[in-house]
């Protein structure tokens, strides 16, 4: 009989479920609206039917399902599977894993959406096969996914593997957190908008203003980079900063888990070449030990938002870490 | 019939060996100095015929050892079983553990030192029953080891879970790798001893140089907070300077593993609570997720050398990561 998972991604708009094969390809897809501020128990109603469909749908009997694994955005806690505290669902303290293992009859587990990815990256993505894998995402926030030795890394307690809240630059500048310095506020996209801000604002006469009609509120995370292939110092100054602060990221995590493969996701990503070509030069000669150390290629994610669907999926699969 | 591991601490000047019981107790040692400059097969010779004294002594036959465990300082490549390099060593690509293997016809393991201290406190120590356990070790340089979900985490590939050289202020203080802004060059005892000497030059009259008759090359790491302790306005900022770059170091670490108990070992964390107050004050409020997530204590390691004994001894027991 086929195996099956059901990967479920919870979005701040949507939430998209897929049904996933053993290899992590998806077979059928479900989707629906998260609905601003719904409670979570209406949202797990919908999850519970759409993932009955889908099994049906395939002709599946329930037993042919290994399990539902969700990925949400927020703090979690994996070892109780609640949402501890989502800010842009509005949801506190909801415990998912319970309802839904009741409902369907089903094992369930829930992770933090960023670590979904890098699970669905190293199944079916850019990290297929590999079983030493860091991922950043990119976004308006950082997150950070790792796979360590074949298992998916979660930490001890709710709130771990925050890689986007580690101080790149003790006392540096104010991050959402309420930290300073963290690696969030120094190599997300909207810490590259910023600096652009800056930039455009200090050099009216620059490619960087003139693309954004010189209105610092048009100004995105693109726009650096196509001013940068125009030769506009500003833009080239904005550019080269924020490579040395993501890149100086990668060395730190670099120096933490020696990964055969370094992801980055989200729209930022995107830029591809003009983005990883210089970062991978940047972090060469800069991981511990230099040359004798192995440095990992970094790599652009190939599954965008797949990669939380086949992830959270896959959770049923990896080994659920134990607390204390 | 009893089970033995066999647990090695190579360090600089000294290699100190334990038969270690099943529950990480050591029952018989052994010890005889490295020796400056001497080969590795040498110090090899030595460790596997010490070994075999051990296990004589014990009245334990071969069959009774699970394994032979082998902690040594360096770049350590754990998948290869060989010292890639160890400039206090004079090594360079020593494959010990095929040697040993081959010598002992017992199964063999070889983990960076810190990497074994934590595996030890977390087996027999002051970390003991742990699964999420992260431990720092102060001192010339900074050392570092974690245990997540039960296992010893030692990265990808050689150069991995270096803690020390993580950059904690970009672009900052020069560091021994030849990196900028490394945790070793703002947490190690050479960094505070670094800041008290700038401290007693600004403050020929402070307590802090009064303690070293006025001669910088006499500061210790002890002298700034026995000088902390008389009220002295100079070792007071060294001092609170100094909390404040650990704090920042541990308040990272949490919140990529969040452990149960975060472990500080090495000269410096013999200050005991006047250290260990003010770093637990300081974590408290700085974590992720502030209240709602769970902070770790900050503890001081408790079992000294003997740590790195009884966690090489473990080696043989914790699994070991596949590389890729």
């Amino acid at each position: 009989m086929d195996r099956y998972q059901i990967g479920v991604d919870i979005g701040g708009t949507g939430v998209k479920m897929g049904l996933v094969g053993a290899g992590g390809e998806i077979l059928r897809r479900a989707a629906f609206p998260t609905g601003p501020s719904r409670p979570w128990r209406d949202v797990g109603d919908e999850i519970a039917a759409a993932a009955l469909s889908l099994l049906e749908a395939q002709g599946a009997p329930p037993a042919a399902c290994d399990g539902i694994g969700i990925g949400a955005p927020g703090m979690i806690d994996h070892t109780a599977g609640t949402v501890r505290f989502a800010a842009n669902l509005n949801w506190e303290d909801a415990p998912l894993v319970a309802y839904l293992r009741e409902k369907l009859g089903l094992p369930a587990r829930l992770a933090n959406d960023a670590n979904c990815a890098v699970l669905g990256e190293a199944t079916a993505g850019a990290a297929k096969g590999r079983r030493h894998v860091v991922m950043l995402t990119l976004g308006t926030g950082i997150g950070g996914g790792v796979i360590a030795d074949g298992r998916l890394q979660e930490g001890g307690a709710a709130g771990g593997m925050e890689l986007g809240h580690v101080a790149l630059v003790m006392g540096g500048a104010l991050c959402t957190c309420g930290r300073r310095g963290c690696v969030e506020a120094y190599a997300s996209a909207t810490a590259l908008i910023r600096m652009a801000r800056e930039a455009m604002t200090a050099h009216p006469q620059s490619v960087l203003a003139r693309l954004c009609g010189g209105d610092p509120s048009a100004m995105n995370g693109r726009i650096p980079f196509i001013a940068a292939r125009e030769s506009d110092a500003a833009a080239l100054s904005v550019v080269n900063e924020y490579i040395r602060n993501v890149g100086e990221s990668i060395v730190n995590f670099v120096n933490i888990w020696r990964p055969g493969i370094f992801l980055l996701g989200g729209g930022i990503a995107n830029e591809g070449a003009p983005l990883l070509d210089p970062l991978n030069a940047y972090i060469k000669g800069r991981c511990f030990a230099g040359a004798r150390g192995a440095v990992p290629p970094i790599v652009r994610a190939a599954m965008g938002n797949d990669a939380g669907i086949v992830g959270a999926a896959m959770l049923a699969v990896n080994g659920i870490s134990q607390p204390i």
